[in-house]
Parts: structure tokens; sequence; C-alpha cells
């Protein structure tokens, strides 16, 4: 599939060069240059090495070059540590000789080093059709080909990680390392101004060694493009588990309003991440551990868990451990309590728990046994709690028993399918090895195993889903204002339902509307920014005469112009929402849709998705809210019409992504009963006009 | 202190013996009589040990005797490990030779083992003044008393662990381990026939090597004597974390109604230890992180967190954890900013978190120069996150710098007063051996060691906190109805205000009672247990002729005979709450406070305290809900009148312990407005005559 000279070189080049050469090679062991020539010299079975320093000299036995131009060839890859100032010599003399791929580990560019000298190097690699990684990274790992540019330890496995950040690269690879896993690819992104996030994953989608993908990233660029690859990396059957920062940040990135205040970035990136199924981590300890359960050689697949142990104590803080996280602990089938009754001693307990009460210290083929007995029901799991892999540790006589066992649980898993999962208090020891070594994984600590459980559940459970991206409508003629008046109409004319209403400027046009319309009246000025604020509403004017006077009292407090007279709409079991759309500056259009009322601010109960999206995805959005079971019919109250919300939804966010000059648009409150759902109320905020157009623009070329 | 014959032998004495006799001793290693013998000759230069085996022998190059009677003395503490059926006439020897304590290993007692020989044993040692620990219990030790009859490694320190699970002490000693702690006493106390829970930690209240008390608990007994236990050990200033189990436990104990529903036996030691100022944990890691921050050479008092790291993305990973767990990242002052800058490279961030960006690692100096710059505010904690204590890993030749730089660190902790917390992602390594021994808290996940500040601040927290119980009421006529007449008059006549009210038989004593309170009146069925879902309320009735219909039909549907016509409550700005009391099996009354209304089950919006309480426990209990913003003047509503709720708790709880024929006890709704409270209805659970009596009981006598 590679050319040896494409347009724009393709990235899986960058992780099998042909040869590659370390400009900045250096024999001092406390330097990137000797990591570097270190890591590429350890690959020339494979590729043409060669070490470039000005001073010459000999790096690790092999006599470097004095610059690019001393080589017999241009080496396909150039790795560069060099000082700052050097950095675009280097590059334009290696991009001169027909390299194609760059490894930036200095920090920066340029003397002094400037922002404006990366983006110009990056422009210049750019244009000549090939590629950079960095510049201020780590380097990168491929471990299948023999390729490691980088420094530290990198033991080999299945995982890639695509990090932003080296050090956290590090911390992964170190607690990998513990849990008996590797990587199979590392790309440190740094200042990602060639390859950044979304491409290196998309590397990995049909890479074969990789089976899982963990990424660290700070920040997002173009996010729809990185949900595409992150739902293209899934449907290659490849789990993504995403760490990123930002929960801390006070600050919210989609503005104003009530939306902006419920959304916060992170809010964004998760949603981005269900509807891409990438798992989002919390720690770099959670993705480890959740690696670990997701990369077992028999993967838990649902919390439904029986728990073993051998002391009561351990097996309870499993069970209370697992109702925490919400898996089940399913009461045994009769069957099962029988082979187990009569496997095991009288004193252990066959029920789930099963509490061994010392049966496995007795006899350790106990554990494989049990596990046996429970069955090969893929969809539960067995869960080992406490002293298994730590007998032999005071009572060393255990060992070759313990070892034995071990190898008996891993292969009992594989021969039934169903799936074995160990928390002992053990570390390090010789049958915990031998557990890891089968595929089967093994915490520290309960609470972990337990989370484990339910993140690979959870993510077994994605697969079932509906996509839940619409098509993108074509741009409407544009809106002038965001008043009331005017978003109501645009709204209506997609079917968004608001109460019967007329637009009046004088008192008698008022008195006659509510005629027509019906008392009692809402009556609404126009032309304000925040008319509820503003004393611009008065809900439930009851006759002519109140009307009379909210409108004096309401043109003297707020000087509009211009009157909403509105029927009031009354219905028995009707709850508020509020549904608000904003534009995330990674990820683009977003639709909140949250509990209404005043408690809206105190209860946060919001969700989130990226826009626009289909009615399956709108219901299941409102679903998710936590308040949902009062919407749906509590205690013998009849069910309000969430289909009609979600329609209601889907149309707010169509409006929005049709309408590239709205900023934000709020639909607050909406009335969902059991005959339908109305809108109350909505306001859009108009983006200032550079705004508009940038949007169009793509946010990185990449 | 100690007496040489007192009429109850001191516990005190079960943990420095002065003479131990192990019944039997045994030469096999895999077995309990051999780690017995062994772990007490290990005390020979303290005390006086014999082996005692039936078939002598010789254990351990020491000859056994053949029976207790063949001892030149009585031992003071007889520790066994002999089959079930021997050990009635074990005990019964050693009770008439004048033994005082006994440590019970054997798993059961009698031939065959019973409940009822176990209590019987019980009650015979206790007769004679003696003392039990077990049986089925992995014995005890004291480290500084030399005293060991248990099994495993105990590691020496200042954690005094009391467990009913003997592989749950295990757990936490392994972990203990890891961290560089370890036990000054181990009490594991098996079936608790004897020496209970709170015995055992009250005999560790005034153990000066006692530091931190750790128990894991699983069947309360006298629930309200160990509340008392356990604020005692914090009045003396040593913290107590409490591990017990239950949380998945589907049944509540409080039994029906809302009240019951609301209530898990969880709740009610969660209760417990807020009251008594003990910790709550949720696993053994909990635990053990805690415990490291509670005995830091300086331990952590505030959530005031300065992250300090060389990395930007272990940084921000650190600010963010500590944003879940609701603890701050202020702001650095001006000076401290200026110092920092100063001291650092220019790639360095001088403000929160302080990114080194490879400072750190260009100089290990760094580190603690960088805390020593942050000041000696010790309501502030210095976090360091990820690289320190792993550079020499990877670059051995960092070694001495790093271990030094440790050193440092702890040496500025106790200079500065200022507590430093590390989270490492190296293990093991000679920095962190460093780091731990010198009293710093290390931790190998982020999450762990936030967690850890958390909790130590809260626990800091609570010192302040005014104790919430109030005086037992004298008991009172008792109740002979649950009905809501009797029950109002009741609650009323203890200061409870209920709306205006008449109980009425026929309709025109209801027509008569409506014109004296005037409409819109409720309506109410009384003798029903359930009065709502039977249809017994009648909400809102608003002239005569809607009264005499309401009473018809209420008559037809109920059956029932008198009925309450009531004044209805109107208030603007009120929130419905919901105050019930009932019994714990072991705890006693326990009163809950909840949010009301349609939701109560959804929100589970409650808090539960043991009662009676006192005006500022109920106050506290009030504002401890989630909702309770919403109470306290919601984005400009008027407050609620909270201190008149407080009062109706209050007196509701006191009402229900003054009244022990009083199963449950119910105020629901409870109105709370800006102008007071208001009850709407209230109802009692009476118990079953034989129930009443059994709480004078004392639960067990330990």
């Amino acid at each position: 599939m590679r050319h040896l000279r494409p347009e724009i070189a393709e990235l899986d080049g960058l992780f099998d060069p042909r040869s590659v050469a370390v400009v900045g090679a250096s024999a001092d062991p406390g330097k990137w240059g000797h990591w570097l020539a270190r890591g590429a010299l350890a690959g020339r079975h494979r590729r043409t090495v060669h070490l470039v320093n000005r001073g010459r000299g000999e790096v690790l036995g092999v006599r470097c070059a004095g610059g690019l131009a001393e080589l017999p060839e241009a080496a396909e890859l150039v790795a560069v540590a060099t000082p700052p100032a050097h950095v675009p010599a280097v590059i334009g003399e290696a991009l001169r000789a027909g390299s194609r791929y760059f490894v930036v580990i200095t920090t920066g560019v340029g003397d002094p080093p400037t922002q404006e000298a990366e983006t110009e190097l990056a422009d210049r690699v750019r244009a000549a059709g090939a590629r950079l990684l960095g510049p201020n990274c780590m380097g990168l790992v491929d471990s299948g080909n023999s390729l490691s540019l980088s420094w530290g330890d990198f033991p080999v496995g299945s995982v890639a990680l695509v990090s932003q950040s080296g050090n956290v690269g590090l911390e992964v690879g170190r607690m990998l390392a513990r849990a008996g896993l590797g990587f199979s690819r590392f790309v440190s992104l740094g200042n990602q101004r060639g390859v950044d996030a979304a491409d290196a994953i998309e590397s990995l989608v049909h890479h074969p060694p990789t089976r899982l993908v963990a990424a660290y990233v700070e920040g997002f660029r173009d996010g729809r493009r990185l949900a595409r690859v992150l739902a293209s990396a899934r449907e290659a059957g490849k789990p993504v588990l995403l760490l990123t920062v930002g929960r801390s940040d006070a600050a919210s990135r989609v503005a104003a309003s009530h939306t902006g205040a419920l959304v916060s970035a992170t809010d964004v990136v998760a949603a981005m991440c269900r509807e891409s199924r990438a798992l989002l981590m919390r720690s770099t300890g959670e993705l480890v551990d959740t690696a670990q359960a997701l990369l077992a050689r028999v993967p838990p697949r649902t919390g439904r868990v029986v728990v073993v142990g051998d002391s009561g104590g351990q097996c309870a803080l499993a069970a209370d451990t697992l109702a925490d996280e919400g898996l089940t602990v399913p009461t045994l089938e009769a069957a099962t309590v029988a082979g187990l009754t009569q496997a095991l001693p009288p004193q252990a307990h066959p029920s789930n728990p099963v509490d061994l009460a010392g049966a496995g210290e007795q006899n350790l083929g106990s554990y494989p046994g049990v596990a046996r007995l429970l069955g090969s029901d893929p969809d539960g799991v067995t869960l080992l709690t406490g002293y298994f892999g730590d007998y032999a540790t005071g009572t060393p006589g255990l060992l070759g028993d313990e070892t034995a066992a071990a190898a008996g649980l891993a292969q009992v898993a594989v021969e039934s399918g169903r799936p074995v999962v160990v928390h002992s208090m053990g570390r390090d020891t010789e049958p915990l090895r031998q557990l890891r070594q089968f595929g089967v994984p093994v915490y520290e600590r309960i609470e972990q195993a337990v989370a484990a459980i339910a993140r690979a559940a959870h993510w077994h459970s994605l697969t079932q889903r509906i996509p839940g991206s619409a098509a993108e409508p074509p741009a409407a003629v544009p809106l002038t204002s965001g008043d009331y008046e005017d978003v109501r109409a645009l709204l209506a004319g997609r079917g968004v339902p608001f109460p019967e209403a007329e637009f009046v400027v004088s008192e008698a046009e008022a008195v006659d509307a509510a005629r027509r319309l019906g008392y009692p009246l809402v009556l609404k000025a126009m032309g304000l920014a925040h008319k509820t604020e503003a004393g611009g509403v008065a809900l439930g004017v009851e006759d002519e005469a109140r009307l009379r006077t909210e409108l004096e009292r309401m043109r003297a407090r707020t000087g509009a112009e211009r009157y909403a007279v509105e029927r009031l709409v009354r219905c028995a079991d009707s709850h508020e929402l509020i549904v608000g759309v904003g534009r995330d500056p990674a990820f683009g259009p977003v639709v909140l849709v949250g509990q209404g009322g005043t408690a809206t601010e105190l209860e946060r109960d919001t969700a989130v998705a990226l826009a626009p999206l289909d009615r399956t995805a709108a219901l299941e959005l409102i679903r998710s809210l936590r308040h949902a079971p009062l919407l749906e019919g509590w205690r013998g109250a009849p069910p309000a019409d969430l289909d009609a919300a979600a329609e209601l939804v889907v149309a707010v966010a169509q409006t929005f992504v049709a309408h590239p000059e709205v900023a934000e648009l709020e639909v607050n409150p909406v009335l969902v009963h059991p005959g339908g759902v109305v809108a109350l109320d909505a306001a859009a905020l108009l983006a200032a006009p550079d705004r508009v157009e940038d949007r169009t623009h793509a946010v990185d070329g990449g």
C-alpha cells in the first residue's frame, strides 16, 4: 500500500521506516540524543540507522556523520534532538534530501523558540508532503517493528497509547507492566503541530498488534473528526479508553445562558465518548484496570458476578462493593448449589458469595473446582476475592498447589467461556504472575476489580446501541434577531408547538387579542435580553383590567415597544424541561436537555449530546436524566409524552445546525405532559458576525 | 492498676499476661497449635510460657505438659487450639486452677459443636470473672508486650486493628506493611461470645502505642455502647476507622412505612459514626490510605491543596481529581509566585498546580525547594504528583539526589508544619521508603492520595463539632392507637404545630365544624392504616355541598366512623419534609429527615441520626439534605424557618423515645415555610406488646 513517494506520506510509514537518522546523537547517557541513538540502533536488523552529530565522534560504537548531507542516502525518518535553533535547518536539509517523516523531541523551534517558528516549520513539512510528530514530544515506539525512538521502558503488549503528555505515558507504562501488560505502540504527541491525536488513533484502527487504544488528550481540535476515528476503532472491535482533563475548570466553553452554565467542556467530551462508544477514564489507574479487564483472555461482558472467597468478611466486602457499583450478585441456581454442596466441606456456604470458609486453604484445588461448578454462562463473572494468590506467601509449602490452581482457574475460564477475575491481597506472587500470563485479570483492591468489571460490562453493552447522529440540515435564511417572536416563528416552522399568541404594540391591540385568545393569559415584553429578570413577563393575567395594568407597568419598567399576548397553558401531570443548543469550539453543535423549574441549577440534572441527533438518540438523552422516572409515570401518574419531547429536541437541534448565525438557542421551559409537549418560551443568542464564517473552516488540517 | 484477682478481670491483662499456656501445641508447622506455640515462645523474655499437648512430646524444643493439671502454676492466659469437643473440659480445668483469660482459636465448642455450648461456656467464663476471646477467632497480637498468639506477619506500628474477620485483618496487615505502617495490637473477635468489638476498642482508648484504631465489624450488638466507646477514642485524640458490611442488603432493618423504606442498616451505622466522629470506610484499601494520611508526621488538616509535579499532564490530572473530591486548588499568593519564579527555570509554571515542566528532573532539589517556598501554612497541603520517587528507576545515577530530596521534603514538612503528601508512579523505591520512614504518606495512584487527604481533612474538621445527643425524656403515658387523632394530640402536646381541626362522626357535625373552621378544608377518615391509598383523604374541599359529597363517598369507600375536618394550609414558598423515627435493633431510636413530596422515594434525599438529638444536631441534619439550598432561600426566594423545623424534629424524636410502645412514628408531610412549620399528617405504628419490654434489656453483656 505504501508508495515510494506519495503526494502526502502515509502515516503507517512513520512506524516502520526503511531508514532512520538520529540528529543530535550523543554519547552522554543522560541525554535524549543518547536514548534515541540506543533505541534506533536496536532496530538495525530491520532498517538502516544513521547517527548524526555536528561534532562527529562515536556513539554506542557507531561513528556519527557530521550532518545529514554526509549520509549516503536520505533517511526516511529523521529524529531530531538538537537545540531549538538548529531544528529548522536540519529539517530543511532533510526535506531537500527527500526524508518523509520527522520526530522532533526538541522542546521548541527557532532562536529564540517561538510559536510562529513552529507553525512555519509544520507548514513547510506539510507542503512537502511529509509528516511531523512534535515538537516537544517524547517520540514513539512500535514494538512489532522494532522501532524505539523514545525514553524509558516499554514492555511489549497489545495496548497502543497515544499521549499528549510524555509523563502520563510513562505512568501508564509503569502500571501496565505491573499488570503484566505492555505496549504495541506508543505515540507522544507533544505540540501536535503535524500528527495529532486523531491521526495517531486512526493509524491504530487497522494495526493488528493493537487490541486496545488508550489516549491521553488535553486539548481537542477537530472534535468531530476525532469522534469519527474513535467510532471506527470501536467498529474494528478495539476499545478506546480516553483520559482527559478539564473537570476542574470552573469556566464553561459554551458561553452564557442556562445552557452555557449547565454544559462543561467535559460534558461535551463525555457526550462524544458516548456517541463514539469510547470509555471516558478519570485516572491512569482506572485506565489500566479497565484495560486489564477488556484484554482478558475471557473478558467480563456483564455485571452479574458470583463472588468466591475463603473468608466471610472478604466475601461480604466484595458483595458490598459490587452493590456500590450497581452490579448484581445473583442467586445461584439449585443445580449449582447442589454441586457446590457436594464438592465442598460442610463449613463452606454454597450460595453467592461462595464462602469457602477455610476450605480454600485446606485444598487450593477448591478454587478451580468451584469455578468449574459455576458453569459455562459467559454472561456471568466469577470473582475471586482475598486470599488466593497469597497462600504460599505465609506457607511456602503451598506454592506448588497454588500455582497449579492458578493455571486451573485460567483453564476453566477458557474452557467454560465464563470469565474469572481475581482480587488478591497478595502482590507479585508466582500464582498471580501465572494468572496474568494466562490472561486472567488480577487486582490488588476489591474496588479496582469491581470497577473494572463494571466498565468492561458497560463497554460490551455499548455494541448494541444505535448511532445517534442525524443528517445535517441545509442552511436556512438567517435569523436577524434572537427575540421570542422571531425564534418562535422559526421553531414553529420546524414543528415545535407553542401556545396560541398574538404580537401587539398598543393597549387596544392587546385587549383585542386577549378577547380572541381568552383569559387567563401571559403577557411578555419583546426586545429584552433577559425578559423575566427585567420584569417583562406576567403570568396568569386573569381579566382585561389586569391586562391593562400589567401592560402599563411593564411598559414603564422595560420600555418595550412590542408585546406577546399568549394563552396560559395549564395541564395536569406536566413537567418542565429545558432544551438548549450551543456550539463547542472543538465539537461544534451540542444539545442539552435538563430538568427545568426553579431547581435546575441546584439539581444539575442534565444530559448532553452532539447535534444534530435522531429521535432515538433524543429519547435516550431524555431518559438518561436522573429525574426521568418522574416523566415516565411515577407512582401511578400518567406518563408524559416523551416521543413528542424527543421530536422537539430533534427539531430544536436541527434548527440550530441550519442556522450558523445562532450562537445559542434555548427553549425554556418546555412543558411535557401526557398529551404532548409545548414550548413556553424561547430565545436565541446571535453570534458576532466574524464568528459565523469561522465555523465553516476546518479547525485543523493536521 | 491491675489487681491480682479482681471481681471481673480487667481486659488490659489479656494483652500482657504474666503467664501463657498454649493448649493443643503442635509440632506440625501447618497447624494453629504450632503458630500459637511459636508466637507465645517469642515472648518468653517477658512471661512464663507453657505448652500443653495430650500426647506430650516436644514442640519447638520445648517439652509439652500432658494437661493443664501438670503445670506448676495456673497460666493467667490460656490459648486453646484443641478440637471443639475438648474445649469445655480445658476451660473448666483452667478456670478451676485460676486462669483469667482465654483465647479460643477452635472454630466451635462441643461435640458436635453447637451455639448453645458456646453460650454456656461463655456464661461459665463470665461467672468466674474471667474473660473470653473467641471462639473461632485468629487470636491476638500486642507488639509492645511481645505477645503474639496469632498467625501471619504483624509488622510493628501504631495501628490497632479489631476485626471480626481474620482474613480481613491479614489483608489490612499486608496493605499496612506496603505503606510502611504496622500494628500496635491486633484483636480477632471471632464469635464475640465474651470480648466484643466495643470491649476491644475500649481497651485501646488509653493504650499509648496505639495512635489509630481500625475496626472491621460485621454485626452490631449494643450499638449505643459502641458509639460511646468510639467517641471516647476520638476524645483521646485517636481516629477510629470503621469498616463494615451490609450496604448490599436490600432489606431494611427499621421495618415498614416511608421511614422504613428510606433507612438502611448502613445509614444507621453512618449516623453513629457521624455522631461519635469515627470515619466509616468502604474498603480495606481506603482504610489503609486514610490511616497513612492521619498517621503522617505532619497530617493533612484541610483540603486546600497545592499540586507540584514535573509534567503538565500529571498536574492537570491531579487538579481534576481534587475537584472531583470537592477539594480546593487555591491560587497562590503573589509573594509565593514571586519566590517560585525566582527559584525555578523559565519553562516552569509558578502557579497552582506548580508545573516544574522538567525542572524537577534537571534538579531534584527543586522539590524540597518548592515545598519550602509554599510556606508554613499548616492549613494547606503540598501534593507531589507523578515522577518523584521514580527518577532513579530509569536513571540510576539520580538515586543519591532523589533520596536526599526525599529527606529534604520530610524535613520541610516538619519544619514548616505544612503537610506533604506524595503520589508517585514508582513503587517500593529507596526514595519512597525514605519518605515513608520519615512519616510522609506515599500513594501509588493520584485518586488514592486525594481521597486520603479529603478524609483526613474531614476528620480534622470533626473536632469542632458539637455532640448531637440530647437527654432521654422520661417515659410517658402509653399511646393506645397509632391513628392521626391520637398521634396528633400527643405531638401537639409536645409543641408540634398542626392545622386547626375538629374530629366528627356525623355529616351534621362535619358541616358545623366546617362553618367554624372556614373553607377550603381537608377531610380525613380516621382508623385506617394507609388512609391516602384507601381514599381516606380529600384535599381542598371548597364548600359545604362538596363536603357532604366527599364525606358520603369516603364513608362508602372506607367504612370509617370518625373524620377529621381540618383547615387547608396554604403558604407561599413552602417545602415538604418527611420526619420519621424508628428503632434499629442494635442502635435503638433513629430519626430520619427527608425531602417530602411525590419524588421522595426517587430522590432518596434523606439524612439519619440517632435519637434523641438536640436542636443543633437537628438543624445540621436538615442542612445535610441535598436539597437544603432550596429551603435556605434559593434564587432569591425567602428562606424557610429551619429553626422551627429543627424544633419539630427534636420534638418528634423526643416523643418517640418517651414512648417505647411506638415502633415507628412518622410526620409526613411537614410543611416548612418562611413563617414557620406545620405538620399536615402524622401516624404511628405500635409495637407488638412482647417487643415493648425487650428494649429495656441491654442487648449484650459482653
